[in-house]
C-alpha cells in the first residue's frame, strides 16, 4: 500500500469520554490500575478525565484522588477537560503531570453548530460561545501568537436539528477565518467535532478536501468522531486518506469504543472509535502509532472486567491479524466457536482444548511448510507456485 | 455528496453465515419468524441457510423444515449454500422459492488463496479446487456462455499463512484470465472473498483499482468481507468509492453483524458487516438499497432476543440519524444514559421517563424553532444566520 499518509497523532479518551457515561461507583483503584496500564501501552496522549461539577457528572467526582494516585509515565502527555475557569484552576494543581493547554500556540474559536446541544451540554447558547471570540483573539494578539485554528463542533449534524451540510461548515469557518485575518493571525489548523455521531466518511472527505482547497496553508487537522451509527472508524479512514504527507491529523478514540454523554440522546451506545481497532487499521497502513497492541488489548480486557460487559471493539476479541510464524494459528486447531475459545490468540491453545476436530488426518499444506521454513507463502517474483503444470489446463 | 457511485446489490447472509456459528438448538419457529420478517424489510437477496452435512454443521440440520415453513416474499431472491452435488440436489427440492444459480451466466473459477483454510473448511486442497476448472470452462463453452468471472477467496490474507499481497491476488487472477481467454470467453466480473477477516479498506481499494486498470472490461465486482478486526464496513466503503457509475458491486453482510465459522480460528467473534449499519451508510451516500431501516432494526432486535445477547451493529442501538421533524429528538429530553433509554428512537419518550433534567428552564433555540416551522436550520444561501451583527466583531 504505497500511499502517502499524513502524520497522525492519537488521543485516548476512554478515561473521560468513556468513564463519564459509566457507573459513578467504579472504584478509584480500578481507574488507577487502568490509567497506569494505559500509560504503558505506548499511547502518546491520554485524557485522564474532566474537572467538572460532580452534581451532574458524578463519575468525575473523585478525579482528585485519581490524580494523586496514578503513576504518570514519562513521555506520555496527560490532559484533562475543564469547561470553565473553576475547572481550569482545579486542573492546575496537577500540572505536571497534566499538560494544560495542548493546543498551545494555535488557539481556536470554538462553537457548536448545534445550538441545542451547546445549551444542553454546556448551558450556553451558540451565541454565548461566539461572544468569547473577541477575547480569544485579543489574548492571542497580546501573546504574539502567529498561527490560529478554525473549526466547529457538531460539524456534521445534530440529533436535535438534523443534518448540517459541508456548505454550512465551510461558511461558518469563513466567518472565523475573517476574524483571524483581521487580527493579522494566520490560520493553519481546522477541526471537526461530532458529539452526536453524525460523521460519515463521505462527508469527512468532502469537508477536508474543501478546507484544503480553500485554505492550502491549513495543514493541521483534527477529527473527534463519535460512533453511535458505526461510522467513526470509516470516518477516520476517510480523514487519513483525504490528507497528504505534509499534513498532520489528530484523532481521538477510546479503548473498547465506549463513551458518550447524557446530553446527546444516545447515552452509552454513542461510543467512539475503538482505539485498538483504529491502531490496528493504521498499523496496516504503515502509520506508526507507537502502540503495543498486545498491551492495549490487556487494557480492554481489564476495562471489560471492570464494567462487567463486552465492549464494541473487535481486535480485542479476535486478536490482530497474525503475520509471523509465532502468531499464525495452528492449522490443526479444532473447531473454534465461542468468544472464550477465540481468545486463544492471547491465552494459547488451552482456550480451545477439547473442541471438535472433524478431519480424518492431520492437515498438511505445502504453503504452511514454506512459511514454517521462513519462506513467503507465495513468491510473487519467484517460481512458487507459478511453475508450468501447477495450474490446470483445459483439455480442449 | 455529489459522488458517482456504482450500482450496489446487497445480500443478507445472517440465516447462513450467522446461524451456522450459533446454538444448534435455536428453534425452527424462531428462524421462520426471523426469515419471514427479513422478507418484509425490502432486502433484495436473502440467503436462507446451507444444505450441508448435519454432522459438523448441526445448525443447518433442520433446514428442510425451515424451507417448508417460511413464507417467501414475492420479489425477493432467496438462495442457499451447497458445497457439493448432494447439497445441490437437496436444495433443488425448494426451487422455487430458492434460486439455485445466482451467478447465472457468469461462471467463475473458484479457489482459496489459503490452501490451509480450503482444507479445513471444505476438506479439499487448493489444488483440488483448481482441478475442477477445466470442467467449469468446458461446461461454460457447451452452454455457449459469453461472460465469465475471475476471483479468489481468502484474497487478502489468512490466519494460517499470513498476509497475501495484492500482487499475489492479481497474479492468480491473470492465470484464471488466461484460461477463459483461451476458451474464447470474455471476463467481465471479479470477486474478493475474506473468510478470515483480513480485509482492509486500503487493500480493497488497491485490488479494485488494479483490476479495473488491468481489465477495464470488468465491470461486475463482488466483495464478501468478514469483520473480526472491524474492517468490514470500512472495506465496503472503500469498495464503493473505488468503483464508478458504470460498475456493479455486490456486497454481503448480516443483520447485527453476527457470523463466522468454526474453521477460520475466530468463531463467533468473526462477524460480518452489520447490514443495518451498511444500509444506513449507503443511504447517506444516496445509494438506494430499498431497505426499510425501521423494519430491519425490528429484525435485529428479534435476533438479539433469540440469541439472548447484544450484537455488533450500532444503528439498531442508537437509531438512524434523525433528519426530519418527526424523528428529531426532543430537545428537552432528560439525561439519556443506558442502552434501554437509548431505544427511545423507536419506543418513544417513555424509554427515558424520570431521567435527570439539569436545566433550570426548558431549553429553547431559534434554530429549533425554524426547523419546527419547516425551515432549514441554516440557510446556506439565505440570510439566516449570516446577518451583519450575528457574528461577533473584535473590539480592536
Amino acid at each position: 500500500m504505497p500511499q502517502q499518509y499524513p502524520k497522525v497523532t492519537y488521543k485516548e479518551e476512554g478515561m473521560r469520554e468513556g468513564m463519564q457515561i459509566e457507573d459513578a461507583n467504579i472504584s478509584i483503584d480500578d481507574k488507577v490500575t487502568l490509567l497506569d496500564a494505559l500509560g504503558e501501552t505506548g499511547l502518546d496522549h491520554i485524557v485522564v478525565g474532566s474537572f467538572v461539577s460532580p452534581r451532574y457528572t458524578p463519575q468525575m467526582a473523585r478525579i482528585d484522588e485519581l490524580m494523586q494516585k496514578f503513576k504518570p509515565k514519562e513521555g506520555v502527555t496527560y490532559t484533562a477537560l475543564a469547561l470553565n475557569e473553576q475547572g481550569v484552576e482545579r486542573a492546575k494543581q496537577y500540572s505536571p503531570p497534566l499538560t494544560l493547554d495542548r493546543r498551545g500556540n494555535r488557539p481556536g474559536l470554538s462553537m457548536h453548530m448545534c445550538d441545542v446541544f451547546a445549551r444542553r451540554n454546556t448551558n450556553r447558547s451558540q451565541m454565548q460561545e461566539m461572544e468569547r471570540w473577541p477575547q480569544v483573539i485579543a489574548t492571542a494578539q497580546e501573546r504574539g501568537i502567529k498561527e490560529a485554528s478554525i473549526g466547529a463542533n457538531a460539524s456534521m449534524g445534530s440529533n436535535f436539528l438534523g443534518d448540517f451540510s459541508a456548505d454550512v461548515y465551510i461558511k461558518l469557518l469563513e466567518k472565523q477565518h475573517e476574524l483571524w485575518n483581521d487580527a493579522g493571525i494566520e490560520v493553519t489548523a481546522a477541526s471537526v467535532g461530532d458529539p452526536m455521531s453524525w460523521c460519515h466518511p463521505a462527508k469527512v472527505e468532502e469537508i477536508f478536501y474543501r478546507v484544503k482547497e480553500k485554505w492550502p496553508e491549513i495543514t493541521h487537522f483534527s477529527g473527534h468522531f463519535h460512533n453511535a451509527r458505526g461510522m467513526a472508524i470509516p470516518s477516520m479512514y476517510a480523514a487519513i486518506t483525504s490528507l497528504g504527507p505534509d499534513d498532520e491529523l489528530a484523532l481521538d478514540g477510546t479503548i473498547g469504543g465506549f463513551g458518550g454523554c447524557p446530553y446527546c440522546g444516545n447515552g452509552r451506545v454513542t461510543g467512539m472509535a475503538p482505539t485498538e481497532d483504529a491502531v490496528h487499521m493504521m498499523d496496516d497502513m504503515g502509520i506508526d502509532t507507537g502502540v503495543d497492541l498486545d498491551k492495549l488489548i490487556d487494557c480492554v480486557w481489564m476495562l471489560e472486567e471492570i464494567l462487567g460487559r463486552s465492549l464494541y471493539g473487535h481486535v480485542s476479541k479476535a486478536g490482530p491479524r497474525p503475520k509471523t510464524i509465532d502468531k499464525l494459528y495452528d492449522m490443526n486447531a479444532p473447531f473454534i466457536e465461542t468468544p472464550e475459545q477465540a481468545k486463544h490468540f492471547k491465552t494459547g491453545s488451552k482456550a480451545y482444548e477439547g473442541g471438535v476436530s472433524p478431519w480424518r488426518e492431520p492437515i498438511k499444506s505445502p504453503y504452511r511448510e514454506r512459511v514454517e521454513k521462513g519462506l513467503p507463502a507465495y513468491e510473487v517474483d519467484g517460481d512458487w507456485p507459478w511453475s508450468e503444470g501447477f495450474f490446470p489446463k483445459p483439455s480442449n
